[in-house]
């Protein structure tokens, strides 16, 4: 694969498939598509296409595949470890899937919607909602991030815990392959076991086998009752017994269960505006619990009133309000949210997607914290996230006043203090971000040389000329 | 990969493997681990090895390796495709894991437990329940199946609608590979997305791919209401309808929906002793419901009177049971498992495990009935499924007084004629049973050159050699 700059003569006929219109070269319209949100990663790239359908990417693959051209497939570009960004220094060609964004069916009675892989995340949950079902992926970039995007990178958000990951949400998919091929896996079944899983092999794959254009997502019944309760705790290992209750107690009525330390509330309260603490109480930890119920709304108020006082009565909560409001519903989820926002005001953040098993979650995060502090003595510790999928967003804000700069150098220092006690507990260093530039040279690190072997042999088998988003996942040969 | 049988040098090397007590080359010891259990298909073998640790998989696979000898893993020889028995005339070596049956690990706080490959299914649930847990995987055969062969199949059964296939209930796998080598890859996340899913790769690959030795499987809270109902409903739409109506009502709590025909209920009755039809009245259709709650046992009974209200006020449900005892809950579901037996003592059955979108179900089998009957006039179709899953086990009994022979003979088209009209729907050849020998070829027939393409591709990948299972799901080369 050749990383020197195509020849006017390719780059005339790459714009010939998509239209000048919608072949970017000037570097000021290059410019969105080539940092990431939290701006690690700044690529570089002869040009951005734009295709308009699946026919066009099939023929930009077919000349990549032909002249060994690199390319970068990209969605809302909003991704946490620099998959969707060209690489720094190379030639890769950046295929923005931003102008596939139709929804090509609703199907209510089948509960599926057939989806472009351009359509942005909000614009799936509208669909779904207008046709009184719900599509329950939810994230805080829903706004600007594509479902092809959430698709590349298993996407996670905070209604895992009774509607699984994107795997479990999608039942088929189109995939442009590197040599430009079609794979129509557009399938409907909830069944159907007709030999390799290709699906779940492309899902997650961080567009390193192919180029998702197009998938047959889930829809369900949207829920009749909804209760957001937050609830303040004295420890995590009382917020994990109150995880346990709340997990026997409403079983998949159980969708989502965010834990959240009193700092992070804090850096909410002092610079999300709107954001207030909704107690007067202080709190070291704090519980969001969302129960939403298919059969009554009456089910959901009973559900939430009795894990409450249970509890009360076992010493796990201090002190809890239910909102009793959409409005309110929404301003407790609006805080969680902005619990990564809200660190920026801070100074520099060092952050972690970690997993571990549920019931590790205490002890993992004691012996990080005192590793941590260890250190760096006087690093404010905010970390946050899905309790009760053992996801753990671990971010550390610079102590009070160090300097910004001086702090981030130390980021892959801390990665590695904060990973090795992850590979402890037998965790993960990417629970729901996934691996792109960012974690690549760590991901040989924690996994054993014969699991990089498969995978490498994966890449190789579907991408055997390297032109597929190289040396994200896996660093090309 | 050689077919000639192996010099008695090697059958001594792989004796010395597993001791002389666990290799097996007696005819009359061969025998159980070469037939399947509807006798499509008989197998041979020079010996059947029955080691007793991962470790001696691991020498028998690379010894395998290095002879390219072919190995067929066989777990409780209870799939219906023939995936698990070896080759006629070739001289493939079956692996039996039934003596890696120890549950190495049960973490009721984390909900997992840890099992080698060849415990009995039976066995993990009962393990569960130990535990005050449940393991939702349940299907006909749980008294002999084995974990390694559920995973291998994907297996789905009579709780997929509310927990998923195996594949949903697995978080973590240990595989010998062809060569030998060992992927651990036994971890407990809920959430892990570092590189290519080889996971679910393996799961559902059929051995073909490597030696599934040990899992991590998901348990969940024991439901605390329990409610099944049976309702006689006056054609396939309206149990569609129902099953809508179920769907949105009970959410995840409706745990089971299986429709059955007049004819089956018939069948039970006549040949399954103790099974009796639970109404006096007579309907073309019957719907099996399950509905499992997780916060009180009177939501579950508010539930299915509801549902059955609903019902019967839509003109959907003509007549209904509830059952009031564990004893009559399982006595309906003992019916429902019985539609499979209950055929034999009516002659030769040609049987179809498929899947369509679950709006399409009417509409298919309208379509598939009339085209069955037009070719073989007298046929008496028993069709019956997890409806809630568009899993349809298409099933055809030989016309009364009919040559069993003659018309078992007629399979290959009666497949033709009823996959065609699965192909039509866009649908799948194989809901849970998976290709094995059985479906091989017509595999290629229904899957697109480029998805075919794409597995033999990863077949390669991981068995170079072509000694792992050959032959099964794709035509080796």
């Amino acid at each position: 694969m050749t990383t020197t700059l195509p020849s006017p003569e390719l780059i005339a006929s790459f714009i010939d498939i998509v239209g000048s219109a919608n072949a970017l070269t000037n570097p000021a319209d290059l410019a969105p598509y080539l940092v990431e949100s939290r701006g690690l990663y700044k690529g570089t790239t002869p040009m951005v296409l734009r295709p308009g359908s699946v026919e066009e990417v099939s023929r930009i693959m077919k000349l990549a595949s032909a002249t060994r051209t690199a390319i970068v497939p990209q969605g809302g570009n909003t991704g946490h470890v620099a998959g969707q960004i060209p690489r720094e220094g190379k030639a890769d060609i950046v295929l923005s899937l931003q102008r596939l964004n139709r929804i090509r069916e609703i199907d209510p009675v089948g509960n599926v919607i057939v989806a472009d892989a351009g359509c942005i995340l909000a614009d799936i949950q509208k669909a779904a909602d207008d046709h009184d079902r719900l599509f329950p992926l939810s994230l805080g970039s829903e706004g600007s991030a594509r479902i092809g995007g959430n698709l590349s990178t298993n996407a996670g958000g905070t209604a895992v815990l009774a509607y699984g990951n994107m795997r479990q949400l999608c039942l088929g998919l189109e995939v442009v392959l590197p040599t430009g091929e079609v794979w129509d896996g557009l399938r409907r079944l909830k069944k159907d076991n007709t030999g390799y899983d290709l699906r779940d092999l492309f899902i997650g794959a961080e567009g390193t086998l192919g180029v998702i254009t197009g998938a047959v997502l889930r829809m369900f019944p949207k829920p009749l009752g909804h209760q957001v309760a937050f609830a303040g705790v004295g420890s995590v290992e009382h917020a994990l017994a109150l995880f346990d209750t709340a997990s026997s107690l409403c079983g998949t009525a159980l969708t989502g269960f965010e834990l959240m330390p009193r700092l992070g509330v804090e850096f909410t309260a002092r610079h999300i505006p709107g954001v207030r603490d909704p107690m007067q109480t202080v709190h070291p930890w704090y519980a969001l619990i969302d129960i939403s119920t298919s059969d009554s709304a009456e089910s959901a108020e009973r559900m939430v009133h009795e894990l409450l006082e249970q509890g009360i009565v076992a010493g796990l909560v201090e002190n809890a309000v239910i909102a009793t409001s959409e409005e309110q519903r929404k301003a407790l989820w609006h805080m969680r949210e902005s619990m990564s926002p809200a660190q920026k005001p801070e100074g520099g953040s060092i952050k972690h997607d970690v997993s571990v098993p549920v019931s590790s979650i205490p002890s993992f995060m004691k012996e990080a914290d005192a590793a941590v502090m260890r250190a760096m003595p006087g690093a404010r510790i905010c970390s946050f996230g899905h309790m009760g999928d053992g996801n753990i967003h671990y971010n550390i804000s610079q102590p009070v006043g160090a300097d910004k700069q001086a702090f981030l150098d130390r980021w892959r220092e801390m990665n590695a203090i904060v990973h090795g006690i992850v590979a402890k507990y037998n965790g993960s260093i990417s629970a729901e971000h996934g691996i792109g530039q960012l974690k690549r040279d760590e991901l040989v690190e924690v996994r054993s040389p014969i699991e990089i072997e498969l995978m490498r042999r994966i890449k190789h088998a579907f991408d055997p000329a390297g032109i597929m988003n190289p040396d994200k996942v896996l660093r090309a040969d």
